[in-house]
């Protein structure tokens, strides 16, 4: 017998199951970006996002919680292809005056992968008449705008230190 | 000799040889995912943006020449990754009435990823007193940001139409 087609409720859940993976390798990158990086706010930055990233993982388990199904991972190739450039931006810049600015980049490059994720899954779980899951969605997606907005206004602080640096 | 570190220049053209890469792979995956597409706004929409991003790899083109560089790849893994998980959900969901909800969020995914990266070189390009570069990198910028938006409109549509599928 020819298998149903997958719907919508199965896309979300499948949605759900790449966003859960993205975030806890996230979790998982974020010490060793604060680590690295050069500037007090920019640690100070990740450090935060750290925490938000951890509430964030609990509110995907209750929406996982809501469909009724277990909290699971799969694997994300986005996000891994994303941090993986974070990375060599590390390995490459360790010692160069413009690490933060491309750590930052590659922050900003995550974030907008969740932007797009959750507001995505938000507008499914509406669909999908899944009122608390909508709030919950909206919660992170709203982190995650402001996160990208500090990381703006650091970026811009940043390279001008950057050029002082080289005026120095 | 040790090698003088990296600076805020040599960062510029490394992201811009990573979103030169990255613009040429999305040229190559639109075509697919219009053929795909089982609504005729959503192939549209695919059309239109191959058209656009065409026009945006000549603005990279000219910024190469700003810099006395040739034009030039990098291999980035993060578009990489953005595309095979949309080449998935075509694969998975061909036959599925979600199948557009989920190439509409692929496709999200791909232009968050532009507008982290223009929105970065635009601030970098700034830095670096580009000013021609800073004008190109703006207009691309604001065709991701209205080519975002027009998804988005889309998939509320999308979703509103496999919901009246499943009820019928």
């Amino acid at each position: 017998m020819a298998k149903e087609p997958k719907k919508l409720d199965e896309l979300f859940h499948d949605t759900l199951k790449d966003i859960y993976f993205a975030e806890k390798k996230i979790v998982a990158a974020l010490p060793k970006m604060a680590k690295a990086a050069h500037s007090d706010d920019l640690r100070a930055a990740f450090e935060k996002h750290l925490r938000e990233t951890e509430g964030q993982v609990k509110r995907l388990q209750r929406v996982f919680q809501i469909i009724e199904e277990k909290p699971q991972t799969k694997t994300c190739k986005a996000i891994m292809g994303i941090l993986e450039e974070g990375q060599e931006i590390i390995k490459e810049y360790k010692t160069s005056p413009a690490l933060d600015a491309g750590m930052l980049a590659a922050a900003q490059a995550v974030e907008h992968y969740e932007i797009s994720r959750y507001g995505t899954l938000r507008t499914w779980a509406n669909e999908l008449g899944l009122s608390e899951a909508v709030k919950l969605l909206e919660q992170t997606l709203a982190e995650e705008e402001k996160t990208d907005e500090a990381l703006t206004e650091l970026a811009e602080v940043c390279v001008n230190q950057e050029a002082q640096a080289k005026a120095a």
